[in-house]
């Protein structure tokens, strides 16, 4: 296994703006141990952001869209030094999202053993 | 289902310079009938780049690993209107890799109907 990727999807969650959001993904960054290269955001009209977080260890973006209720975050980080899910604590913390499911799905896994891919989820519930 | 989100694991593909990059990831939104906004992209020493789509409907991502023979692509969309399979489509023409591993997660799933998330999962070979 090469990288470990998260997707997150949260429903509901604080309505941040894109100076908050820079503020969070650094923050999330940070305590994961990884190592931001170059930080992107758009903000797009009438409504929603895109985010890239351009790391050392590959990736962290996000996608909202306010009309839906509807965050779309990922999280591609590859090496072993990296905590991947203190990033996500950060995120659930600053967000409280009231709904969300959370898909850990590993890369550069061997095909060639023929095992099925691996994937990960967890729920979790409440704002917190 | 608010979007589609392509996770293409690649081993032993073509080797692309940056240029050759961008000029096959420039086809393949082009192909899906996506909207290229911004495209970004970064030369790691001694090897390996990370490329960036900023697409009006989410993102394309690419990080390689050339001493790995290893290449992982996100393919994130939403909206009815992109085919997002001829994007891959383009890309396996291009990157010919001997081993491929392709898994599709829905994201924006309703969590409420406490239904397992779906992933689909191909896996080809043959570089053809």
């Amino acid at each position: 296994m090469l990288g470990t990727h998260y997707l997150v999807d949260y429903w509901n969650c604080r309505d941040l703006t894109a100076e908050q959001w820079e503020s969070v993904l650094r923050r999330a960054i940070d305590r994961a141990g990884a190592e931001l290269l170059d930080f992107r955001i758009e903000q797009f009209e009438p409504q929603g952001i895109t985010a890239f977080c351009l790391l050392s260890e590959s990736h962290l973006a996000v996608h909202t869209w306010p009309e839906k209720d509807f965050v779309g975050i990922d999280l591609f980080t590859c090496g072993t030094q990296i905590q991947p899910e203190l990033a996500i604590d950060v995120l659930h913390e600053s967000l409280a999202p009231i709904r969300s499911q959370i898909r850990r799905v590993d890369r550069g896994d061997d095909v060639a053993t023929g095992e099925s891919p691996e994937i990960h989820t967890a729920l979790r519930s409440g704002g917190e």
